[in-house]
């Protein structure tokens, strides 16, 4: 691992390239961002070291982290572009249409679909850290569409990085993910409108706010310009998901409105299995 | 503050027993708790010092902790029994109804109404802490209505749990605890239960869940007893967060459906601004 170009320096690009540069110490790494601020930030804080526009030829590895709906341009374009021996994944929150996209490309080989399920609700290359990547899960899509090879490069960088895998299909991905990652963006968004609307006649309504609703709104301080991008790519399978959580509120909504104290109880004894579940995936 | 007792030994209840026993090591703290269990563990934990159903005369304060749906005879109740130097206060999540109920009580000077802002989705003696209270707000409401002297002692307390008191009136706490508390609750809840619903047809859905889901879903293992009379209890209002709610989902689904990239991003940037308002709160 000799030399790495990512594209796209906020903070999951950003944190990338932290995390190789603290297990590859000798590793040079290039990149470029949209933004100019962006790239001068990311030379700053040592995510790059160089600026540069397209990766060299010799580059191992090149990594794309740039909003959704425009990985795929960059991938045609990246793909154009490289050497024989560089591998190129993405590290896009959606991933259906990207490897319809890639199939017709005649690089294919060459490209790895990937997704890190890590994040914050910040962003840009002063969010980065290194250890945002340590032992998270990262989503690999069609991986026998990878020639052999470029595929153990990249394996030695999540190795390094500590990124534990898992395979599955381009539409899978984007089904689940729409349910336990865009909705809850959704979802969260939504209620800190529903309040900020509500603080226009009650002041200081945030006074009251206790842990609770701090965690429930703190994705809705997320960046729109990564998450539009996601809700349009993901359409279909958001709307699916968005739909069931609408009508499953009205229905609590309308036991509330009847004063059904005994059906919401059941209602949430039920749900509050979601415990277990996610603390066995702990 | 020499004798304290606690009706209801849960997570609040049990947190002021504990916070207690720290700041006055000589204070004696009777209590009770419907669940003989409760009881039991309450007595293991060092929350109490003595099971007793009733206070004694000489009680300096009796703390209300049980469900927001039995505070109210479980207020008439405890100022019929006590002796004049008791201040009675609750620790309810609703204000409104129990602060109207109190009115008539002959002993209404007696009684504080009270609201700590804090909790976590864990319930039972066991999910008690001494911290728990630390630098919490409390909100107090009708405070002109409770006689001067009991005042002091509750105070005394306060301070002493580094409690930060806000006033109010018990219809405006109800209204705006609806949209920073309650609401919450119920999205999480059915973000839970959405994503529950969808793991019948897709297995391992939560291998993907990442920290964002974590954070929207956490509340969604809060206790169906204690918030299950919370919702019928302050019904209007919630009734009156969720319409809004559930109207801002509408409108946003109705954008992605529409592939509104700009809209949507447009409403998220609005939205972003809760950022720096809870920032600021802080």
């Amino acid at each position: 691992m000799k030399k790495l170009h990512i594209v796209g320096l906020g903070l999951l690009g950003g944190s990338f390239g932290l995390a190789a540069k603290n297990k590859f110490p000798e590793i040079l790494i290039t990149g470029t961002d949209a933004s100019e601020k962006n790239l001068q930030d990311a030379l700053n804080l040592g995510i790059i070291q160089e600026s540069k526009d397209a990766p060299d030829a010799d580059t191992d590895i090149v990594i794309l982290a740039t909003p959704a709906d425009t990985l795929g341009d960059l991938l045609s374009k990246t793909l154009d572009q490289i050497g024989e021996n560089t591998l190129v994944f993405d590290v896009g929150s959606t991933k259906a249409k990207l490897c319809a996209l890639a199939a017709g490309h005649p690089k294919r080989k060459q490209y790895l679909a990937a997704h890190p399920i890590a994040g914050t609700e910040y962003s840009g290359p002063k969010a980065a850290f290194a250890g945002l990547l340590d032992r998270k899960v990262l989503i690999v899509c069609e991986l026998e569409q990878t020639d052999l090879q470029l595929k153990e490069k990249a394996y030695e960088l999540f190795d390094a990085l500590n990124l534990k895998l898992r395979f599955m299909d381009p539409e899978e991905h984007d089904r689940h993910l729409a349910f336990v990652s865009h909705l809850s963006h959704i979802s969260s968004f939504m209620l800190g409108k529903t309040v900020l609307q509500k603080m226009e006649d009650e002041k200081n309504i945030f006074d009251m706010a206790g842990s609770g609703f701090a965690s429930t709104v703190r994705l809705a301080k997320s960046s729109p310009a990564m998450w539009s991008p996601i809700f349009t790519e993901n359409k279909d399978n958001i709307l699916s998901a968005l739909d069931g959580y609408i009508s499953n509120l009205t229905a609590f909504r309308d036991k509330i409105s009847a004063s059904d104290g005994q059906g919401l109880s059941d209602d949430m004894a039920e749900i509050n299995k979601i415990g277990d579940i996610l603390d066995l995936e702990k």
